[in-house]
């Protein structure tokens, strides 16, 4: 299989584009530290606390990036996706901001939970059958009924540029790392950092962290092209998507090494994080600190940025509550 | 029962050297908002996170300054505490941090979790019955045999006036409030608060929120003077002990009222804050918040301070699962 060349690939001048754009609808979230984690781990780390981000997710920087970047003529109609996560919240929570309407659409065995959070946002939902067939025969006939806007989760410029922008203040924040550690499922987080550090810091190693249960990123960059699984299951929901082009054309081109982890490596790395560093972080996120616990070696006496991408999780359902 | 007058009542200067003493073993924590939750509140809340603090709790500010407040003379024995909560860890990592030992008279019955954190910090265990009179009998033996110098949870001078340091850096963070919101449970933090307060900001509300199943404070307040429970039972565990002279010196004096909080209120309210916030949270510090959602109209359009006390939780049992 050949991998399509993507249309346009954005450059960090629309990184700095978006940064203007949604500086009012965003947080410029902390950049936290554990001196246990350091001692723990031998390395001085830098978490960069997206689970404090509005909407409880960075994917809300690039969502916003998309939606205040429509012309007036564009957005009238507003937006629409198909998502059942975080790109769903974000995408409502931005479309609302710009008093814009938002169209996601779900399968109907998606949690309540997901189902309400999406509507406290004010997303308007259509319910699909749980397979892609239903969803994309749905989701078309949304997009031609209401005219809105589709906004990929991932394999979008406009949502790389937007989640570039995080990297861009946590070098403000941190001065600069030796590596840079970030979760891996579709790519969208992944690409906006390459997009940023390869500007700003490319000294800058970029590792990408997989599950091991959905490792088709890893198998991917190492057999030098786009594999795409079938519906991997994995504790880390926010990263059973594959690459796309747009995505891959960063990992392929930026990432130094693609690192993976058990579920059980990304409870306890989930655990832990909780309970010395007392913030809720969403299974996926954990994935990084997951790979640096069992690698310590590739990162001992080295300054290490991880992204903490996200923190919406169902507080009555812990993984490692039986 | 006539109260006891205090011997030494410590005042602002002490908060200013105790800070001065204790910069270097304590985060100068965050000061948090929520979007949502100032809409949910009709009020603007500040949240100061000391379960970012050292050792998971304010307490370490207090403790801190009566291990470092030590002659060589006096330190040279060592410090000695009983308590199987936060106290404990603070004087114990306090210690560890001066290279002096920490002596813990703790109940055998005691979670293994408890004594296995304060052994991480270095704390040195000496296990007793479950009963007040074991407690005190193995804590006078303990205190003989090594001549370690006694630091009280919260009714010592010293103890209030490291924790006075923590609304002195709110009022910093935050350039003030109208009203201030603390837990109470031996009235070390709202003893500090009302110390700080009153020379800095004498003109702010300081309201103590307390679980409606160990309302002792509450009902001190009300007669006048301090009446004990004998063994109130509460999810908010570090709320359970009573008033002492010093502290209720301070709580007579300077607060302007206690409100109540049901368990549910607490549970759901520790909860919310998880969720919205991101953050973990012990369910005492859940109580100021419970509190504040049960008289919305006392907060309505002021600037709120609550102290988010400590983030110590065994997340193996988490009160909203059955």
């Amino acid at each position: 299989m050949k991998d399509v060349i993507p249309e346009y690939i954005p450059t960090f001048d629309d990184v700095l584009a978006a940064h203007e754009r949604i500086a009012p609808y965003i947080h410029r979230t902390p950049v936290l530290t554990s001196s246990y984690l350091n001692e723990f781990v031998g390395a001085e780390l830098f978490f960069k606390c997206e689970n404090f981000q509005k909407a409880g997710a960075f994917k809300v920087r690039g969502a916003s990036n998309a939606v205040f970047g429509l012309s007036e003529e564009m957005a009238q109609n507003g937006v629409a996706t198909h998502s059942s996560g975080n790109h769903a919240l974000s995408l409502s929570y931005a479309a609302g901001r710009r008093g814009i309407p938002c169209h996601v659409v779900m399968p109907r065995t998606a949690p309540q939970a997901k189902k309400d959070a999406v509507r406290g946002y004010g997303g308007i939902i259509t319910e699909c059958e749980p397979s892609t067939t239903s969803r994309e025969k749905t989701f078309s006939k949304v997009e031609a009924e209401t005219g809105a806007e589709f906004v990929h989760p991932y394999n979008d410029p406009r949502v790389i540029a937007g989640q570039g922008t995080c990297s861009r203040e946590f070098m403000e924040q941190t001065g600069g790392v030796d590596i840079m550690v970030a979760p891996i499922g579709g790519g969208g987080m992944i690409s906006g950092t390459c997009l940023t550090l390869s500007h700003l810091a490319p000294e800058v190693q970029i590792i990408a962290a997989e599950p091991e249960q959905a490792d088709d990123a890893y198998r991917s960059f190492k057999e030098g092209h786009i594999i795409a699984d079938d519906a991997p299951e994995t504790i880390a929901d926010g990263l059973k998507v594959p690459l796309k082009d747009l995505t891959w054309h960063f990992v392929s081109n930026h990432v130094t090494d693609i690192l993976t982890a058990s579920e059980d490596e990304i409870v306890d790395a989930m655990k832990l994080t909780w309970k010395r560093m007392k913030i809720v972080i969403e299974a996926s996120c954990a994935v990084p600190l997951a790979t640096i616990l069992k690698n310590k070696e590739r990162f001992a006496g080295k300054r290490v940025g991880v992204i903490i991408t996200g923190g919406n999780v169902d507080l009555d359902t812990l993984p490692w509550i039986k």
